[in-house]
């Protein structure tokens, strides 16, 4: 079983906004099984490489889709994960206090590349499903020829912190109430939209429940 | 005016991916006129950092609000700032064909912090205007000491790449396409909800127009 408390340590102590911070172990898996896409950086050459890939999960570990930044992974390589959802502007009555609604995770390990076919299937498993749930079973699955083709990271779910800020502007009780100006949030939302089957599908194709039944939900 | 196309280095070359590559300016900027957080990564003791923050730009610069990151940031630190939209999900016959549709913009580059009031000022500016159109005259601008008290970067927008990918799966005319199965794109999308005031606001505190408007309006 994972700890229910994420350990402090020197990169996720929260040196700045310790009220947004949080190190529940429940508000981490929260923001990571609520979206699919992270940024991962990498150091190449001393400089930091930021790149979009896809995840997934266990109780232990995250796994990463290899992307451009793999090249540089051989060995155990620092890398920092960084999962955000971003759930509003918050609208001040001063520029100063605006700021944004968010949840954001962020995870510091060493990565390693998954080499063992049998560890990288149920890795690639656990992505799939992350982002399509019920996919898994659906979809025809990787040859041997394919796995060996993907790469795919793994990274201890040890180190990590989470910050989250929600509600109102902070400036309501401050000489600025007396402005008479608006402030508030404008909520920000991502939803499922309609499935657009690929043009080349023989007419009629059932499209799976399981796809189907995503429409109008909300992700993030 | 800033050229049309944005030069190639190393650090932007396409490696991988090629077709989703872009060096165009047009797609550079829509890219970052869609959103208004970044991932900006640094270089701290060797590790990577990731940290979400807000951008805005001009024709020639990227702005960053100030972060945890800025600590490490006294000169021209190398840093690389990221902005991903997440457009849907690739849903193929094979698990191996699956993707994401997104865009994504890459900019490396020299930070450095804007220490001149008046620079800072007007890079505040565009940050403001850039996540809320219209916010900038109507609320309460930072005093000197606000401003003194606000970290702001600069990046030049020079050494960018753009990952673009749209439109169905690729497998529709392998021989997976036989296997009978739906595929298609699962699209995502990002919207503005309804502005909710501030609890402590007076009662017909009327909503100011450039907020009101945006509700129902598309993001990212």
């Amino acid at each position: 079983m994972a700890p229910d408390q994420l350990p402090e340590t020197d990169l996720t102590r929260h040196r700045r906004l310790r009220d947004q911070g949080s190190l529940d172990r429940a508000d981490l898996d929260a923001i990571l099984d609520a979206g699919f896409v992270c940024h991962l950086g990498v150091v190449v050459e001393g400089r930091p490489l930021v790149v979009p890939t896809v995840y997934g999960r266990d109780e232990r570990r995250l796994y990463l889709h290899g992307s451009v930044a793999s090249r540089s992974l051989a060995g155990g390589t620092p890398v920092c994960v960084t999962v955000t959802h971003v759930d509003g502007l918050v609208l001040a009555r001063s520029v100063f206090e605006h700021g944004v609604n968010y949840r954001s995770a962020m995870i510091h390990g060493e990565a390693r590349k998954v080499t063992d076919p049998e560890e990288k299937l149920a890795g690639l498993r656990r992505l799939t499903e992350h982002a399509t749930p019920g996919q898994w079973s659906y979809a025809r699955r990787p040859s041997r020829k394919e796995l060996a083709a993907t790469t795919l990271l793994v990274l201890p779910l040890d180190a990590a912190s989470v910050k989250i800020r929600t509600g109102a502007p902070d400036d309501g009780d401050g000489p600025d109430a007396e402005l008479g100006l608006w402030a508030g949030v404008l909520p920000l939302t991502s939803a499922w939209g309609v499935p657009v089957p690929d043009p080349s599908l023989p007419p009629q194709t059932p499209i799976p429940a399981h796809i189907a039944r995503r429409e109008g939900t909300r992700h993030g």
